[in-house]
C-alpha cells in the first residue's frame, strides 16, 4: 500500500477538520463518505471531491466497498463501539474518535477484535499533536525543567464572535448521557484534558472530582464548573479547572474556550498558553528556567493544526509501519482516567484508576 | 491614645518585618522587646532603639510594663494561645501572628477573653496586605472580572541566591508537629492562602487534600507536594498545588516562593504574578477582559510591603477605631479552613469545613 | 449608484488583497480585468468570477466599457499618471495605488483633470487601515498617551519560510528607477511609512536621509539601511529606520518585513508591533500610561485586513458621500515626503519639504 | 599596593552612587572628601566614615594628601579638566566623571599629562557597566543577533513620585553652557547615550541632530526634544530620540528616565529595556532570534548597581593591573561624538565627526 483509501463514517462539523489533511497529502485519499443525513453527505462529498458512488447514508455500505483502507469514525460517542466493530469485522483500519467507547467493556472488545482482524486500532486524539503541545514534549524531554513535578491544566469556556457555528444536532446528543457517556466538558473536552495529563505525568492512580451541572440556556445543560484532582505514580498531582465564563471574550476560529497547561519541574515552568482558543497574544509555549524566561513564536497555533499533524501522524504509521498515538490500548488507559472522574463525582469520593475496568 | 506603644513578644527572624512600619510612623513606638534569647533581644533592641530597661527574655516582665498598649506576639505556633491570653489578661491589645492557635477550641478562648477584657485582638495576615492583593482585590470590587467563579494559588518553593537566611531555630520549631500544628507550607505558609481564597471567594464548604511529607534534607521535612481543592459555597471551586522545585531559581529577598494567584471571573481572568517571589519580571497584576490585557506596575511589590501595610493598617484601627483585618473571629474560619485540610489528608476524604469546631 | 462596478488594470501578486473586499462586499462587483500578459489576466478573472468579454490586455479597451464606475490602477509607478489621466477622462472614479505618481507636476495635473472631469481620485494607502493603525489612531485621538511628541517607525526587512512568492516582474520593475521613481524600501515601502507619520504627527518641515544601495542578491540592489529623520511643526520629531537583516525569522504570510511603530505623547507611550509581519506574539497594540500598560487583542491583525478596511472605506465613500483618504490632494503631501527623502539622501543636507513642489 | 585609598573632589548628588562600592570593597577605602561646601563635605564624611582631619573645602589640600592614591572626580564639567590636571600633577590616578572635558584639546592635555606622570586617567562612564547592558554586550558578542547593524537609544524624560531630589545646585550648574558645555539630555546625559552607540558599533563617522531648547519651568531649559542620527563605519546607522514627556510616569529611585536601547543584528533584535527607570516591569534584557523571544531577569536592574560594578572594575584595574574602560583616549572619542552633535545642530548640517580634533 502506498496510498491510503480513508472513507468517512461521520460527515459533521467536526469533519472538515478531519479532512484537511487527508485532502492535500499526496500519500492518502478521501474516496467514501457516509452521514445519515444525505444532505450532509452529498454537501461535503462535493466539497472534498468524493465520487458520487461512494457517497451513502448507511455506513454498512461503506464497509463494504474494496477501495476503502482505512475509516475515520466521526460519529456520536455511543456509535464508537459498534460501528468500529464493524469495521474492524469488514477488515477496514480504523480511526476512532475519542472517547473510544462508552465503558472499558467495549474498548477491550474493540481492542480484541482488531488483533483478532489483524487491523490498525488508532484512537483519534488530536490534542497531542498540537504544535505546541510536540514543543512543550519536546523541551520537557530535553530536560529544560527538570524532572516534572505537576500538571494543572484549565477548560475555561467562554464566549466569541468568530467562534463556528455547532449545529444544533452536534449540541443534541452531547447533551443525552446514554449518547455521549458523560458531559461535553468533563467527558468529550474531557479526554483531551485527561491525555495530555496522560501525556506528560503517566497513569494516574487516584482521582477526586467535583462536577456541578447547570443549564446555561434552555435544554443546554453544562457540567460545569468542575474541580478534578489527580494523584500520579510517586507522588505527584495534577488538576484540571473547568470554569463557564460566559461573558470571556476568547479569540478562535473553532470552540471558544481558553485551555492552558502549565507544567512544574524541579527547575523550570513550562506553559502552553492556548489551545482550541486564546485569550489575548503571547507565545502560545513559554518556559521559564535559570532566570530566563523563553517564548516560543514558531510554529502553527491555531487548533486545526493539531487536526493535520494527528492525521499525517496517522497516514504515516499505516503507510511506514509503527504503532500511533493512540493505540487501542492508549486509549482504554484515558478512558479509565474519564470514567474513573465520572465516578468520583458521582459517589462523593477520591477513586482508584485500577477500579475502571 | 494618639501615639501606639508596642511590645514586641519573640524577636527571630520574622521579627524585621513587623518592625519596619513601626520604626518610621510617628503614631507608633516600638518600646519593649523580649526574646528567650538574650543575645538576639539585645541586638535587636539595639537595633530599633528600645532602652534597655525594657529589653526582657521572659513574657510575663514585659506584659508587667504600664508603657505598653499593644503587643505583637511573634512566637512558635504552640506559644500563640498561652501568651495571647496572658497579654489579653493582661490588658493589652494583642497582634497574633497567623496561625492564631492550634485549635478552635483555643482561638474560641482567646476571643472570650478578649471580649471579656475589652482589649482588640487581632491576627497578623499580611497576604491581604500585600499591593499587589489589594489591587487585585479593588479590580474585583469594581466588576473587572464579572462574578468570581474560581480561585487558584499556587505556592512553588524554589531556590534564591538572595533569599534571606532563616536561622536554624526558625526551622527547627517548624518541623515538630506538637509546636508548629501542621507542615510548613500547607499550615504555616498555607494560612496566607486559605486567607486569600476567604479573601476572595468566602468560606469552603468543602476541602479535598492530599498532602505528601518528603524529606529534602537530613532532618528537614517539607509537606509538600500537596494539592488542596476547595467548594465554595454556590458551587464555585478553588485549588491550592504546593510544588517543591529544588533548583527553580526564584528572586527574592525573603522566601524563595513563587506564589502566584488566578481568579476567574464571568468576564475575565486576573492574576497576582508574584508574592514572597517572582520568578521573571511581569507586571505584579495582571488582568484580562474583553479583549484587552492590562499590567499594573505602580505599586510596591516587594513581599515586606504587605508587612508595611498590614501594620499601619493596625495602627489606624488601634487609634482611629474601626475593626482590624483580620478579627479573632475571622482568624477563627481560616483556622478551620486550615484545620481541615489538614483532617482531609490524614482521613483520606473530603471534609465539611463545618465539622471542624 | 447602489453599487459600485469596479475593473482592474493590473492583476499582479497585489491584485489578490485588493480584490478580497470586492468579492464579498454586496455593494460592489467586481466586472473586468486588465493586465499586460494576457495569462495573468485570464487566470485572475476565472478566480474572481469575471466574464471573458470583460478580461482585456489594453487598458483603453477598459476604459472604454460603459459598465464601469471605478478603475483600481496597480501598475508600476511610472504608469501611474498616464493610465490614471486616461481613466480620469474616460470618466471614471479612480483608485490609484500609492505613491499616486513619480513627481508633483504629475500629482498636480492629477488633481487638476479629475477635479475637471468631476470624479473622485483616491489614493490607496492601505497601512492607514490596518486594524492596528486605526486602533491606535482612536486611542490617540481619546488622549490616551497625551499630545503625541514624537514617532519612530522602523522597517525591518528580515526573512520568513511562509511569506507569499513575489513573482520575478514584480521584483523586476521594481528595480529600475525610471520605472519605481525610487526605492522598493524608501520609496514605494516608504510611502507607508511617510503616510504614517502624516496620519499621527500631521506634515513634516524637514527631512534628513541617508540611504545606502546593497545588492543583496545578483541583480537585486535594496535600499537599505538607511536613517530618515523628520522634523515636524511645532519642532516635533520622527524617524524610520530601515534594516535588512537577511536572518531574521519574520511570521508573514505576506512580506517578510517587521515594521514597528512607536508613538510617545506628553503622558504615555503606544506601540503597533507588527505590520507586513511580526517577531513573535505579543498584541498588536501595546499602550503604557499612568503606571499601566494595556495591550490590545481584539482586533485582525494580518496585514491584509488593510486591504480589506481600505477597499470597504472606498466602497463606502463612493456610494455615501464623503472624501475618500487619501484625496488626491493628501496623496500629493504624502509623495513630497517621500520626494524630500530622496532628495535629502542625494544631495546630503537636510532638506525642507516645502522644496518639492 | 593592595588596597586602594581614595578621595572624593565633589561630593554632591551623585557622589552617594560612587561612594557605595568603595565602602563595601575590602580592596578599597574612602579615605578623604572634598567639597566648596564644608556642610556638604562633614555630612557624607560623616556618612562614609571618612576622618574629619581629611575633610576639606580646597581640592588643593586634599592632593597634598600622601595617603591618597585615586581621586574620583565629581565636579561640575568646566572644572574636570583645571582639577584633573592638578591631581595628575600631584601624582594621583584620576577617576573622572563624563564627559572629561569641555574640549577635545583639554582631553588631549589630560591625557599627555597622566602619560607624563605614569598615573592612570580614567573617565568615569558608568552605562557600559549597567548589568542589562553588560549582558547584551555578552549575547551581542556570542553572536545572538549575528552582525550588528543598528542601535536606537531613546531618552524619554518623564516623572516619578519616587524620583530622587535633585539639590538646587546640582541643576544651576547644568543650566549654564560655560559650566556644563551642553545641555543636560543631549550633552550630559548623552555621554551616556554616545558611549552606548560607540560600545556596540563602534566609532561613528557623521552626526546628525536636531535639537531644540525649551523652557519647562522658569528658569530651567531643556535641550529636548531632539533627534540625534549616526552614520557608523561601513554604512551602519543609529539615533538618538530625546523627548520630554512631562506628564509620563517612570519607575526609578533615580533619574525619572526612561532610556530603551534597541539593538538590531543581521538574526535578531535586542532590547534593553530600562536604565535610570523602566515604565513597567519586563525583563531588563530581551532578545528574539530564530522564532524565540528570552527575556533576561537574572540580574540587578538598579542604576545604582552600574556604579558598584564600574566603580569595582576601577578598582581592580588599578590592583591588578589592565587598561580601564574608559581610557582617557576613550572618553577623547566619546567626547568627539558629543561635540560633533552640538555642532551639527548649531550649524543646520551633518557633522563629520572627525571634524571634532
Amino acid at each position: 500500500m502506498n496510498r491510503l483509501r480513508v472513507g468517512f463514517i461521520g460527515a459533521g462539523r467536526i469533519s472538515d477538520l478531519h479532512a484537511i489533511e487527508y485532502l492535500r497529502n499526496p500519500r492518502a485519499e478521501l474516496v467514501a463518505v457516509c452521514d445519515v443525513s444525505p444532505e450532509i453527505a452529498q454537501r461535503q462529498a462535493a466539497r472534498w471531491g468524493v465520487p458520487g458512488k461512494r457517497v451513502f447514508t448507511d455506513f454498512r455500505e461503506l464497509l463494504a466497498c474494496e477501495e476503502i483502507d482505512l475509516v475515520e469514525i466521526l460519529l456520536p460517542h455511543h456509535l464508537h463501539a459498534p460501528v468500529a466493530l464493524a469495521a474492524i469485522r469488514a477488515g477496514k483500519h480504523v480511526s476512532l474518535q475519542k472517547p473510544m467507547t462508552l465503558s472499558v467493556r467495549e474498548a477491550d472488545e474493540l481492542i480484541a477484535a482488531a488483533r483478532a482482524a489483524k487491523v490498525q486500532l488508532r484512537v483519534f486524539e488530536n490534542a497531542l499533536f498540537y504544535p505546541p503541545v510536540q514543543r512543550a514534549r519536546s523541551l520537557v524531554d530535553a530536560g529544560a525543567i527538570g524532572e516534572p513535578l505537576s500538571i494543572r491544566i484549565k477548560c475555561n469556556k467562554g464566549d466569541s464572535a468568530t467562534a463556528w457555528a455547532v449545529p444544533e444536532a452536534a449540541r443534541a446528543w452531547r447533551q443525552d448521557p446514554a449518547q455521549a457517556g458523560g458531559g461535553p466538558l468533563t467527558f468529550d473536552d474531557g479526554h483531551h484534558k485527561f491525555a495530555l495529563a496522560w501525556h506528560f505525568m503517566g497513569m494516574a492512580e487516584q482521582v477526586h472530582a467535583w462536577i456541578e451541572r447547570r443549564e446555561i440556556e434552555p435544554g443546554v445543560v453544562l457540567d460545569a464548573p468542575a474541580l478534578i484532582s489527580w494523584k500520579f505514580a510517586g507522588g505527584r498531582y495534577g488538576s484540571l479547572e473547568v470554569v463557564y465564563s460566559p461573558k470571556l471574550r476568547v479569540v478562535t476560529e473553532h470552540y471558544a474556550q481558553h485551555d492552558p497547561v502549565e507544567i512544574t519541574g524541579s527547575k523550570g515552568v513550562l506553559w502552553i498558553t492556548r489551545g482550541h482558543g486564546r485569550l489575548f497574544d503571547q507565545p502560545p509555549v513559554v518556559l521559564y528556567a535559570d532566570g530566563e524566561v523563553r517564548g516560543f513564536s514558531d510554529m502553527a497555533a491555531g487548533w486545526e493544526s493539531s487536526f493535520v499533524e494527528a492525521t499525517r501522524h496517522h497516514i504515516d504509521t499505516l503507510l511506514d509501519g509503527g504503532a500511533p498515538v493512540l493505540t487501542g490500548e492508549q486509549g482504554r488507559e484515558i478512558l479509565r482516567f474519564c470514567l474513573a472522574a465520572q465516578r468520583s463525582a458521582r459517589e462523593g469520593r477520591a477513586v482508584h484508576v485500577e477500579e475502571e475496568r
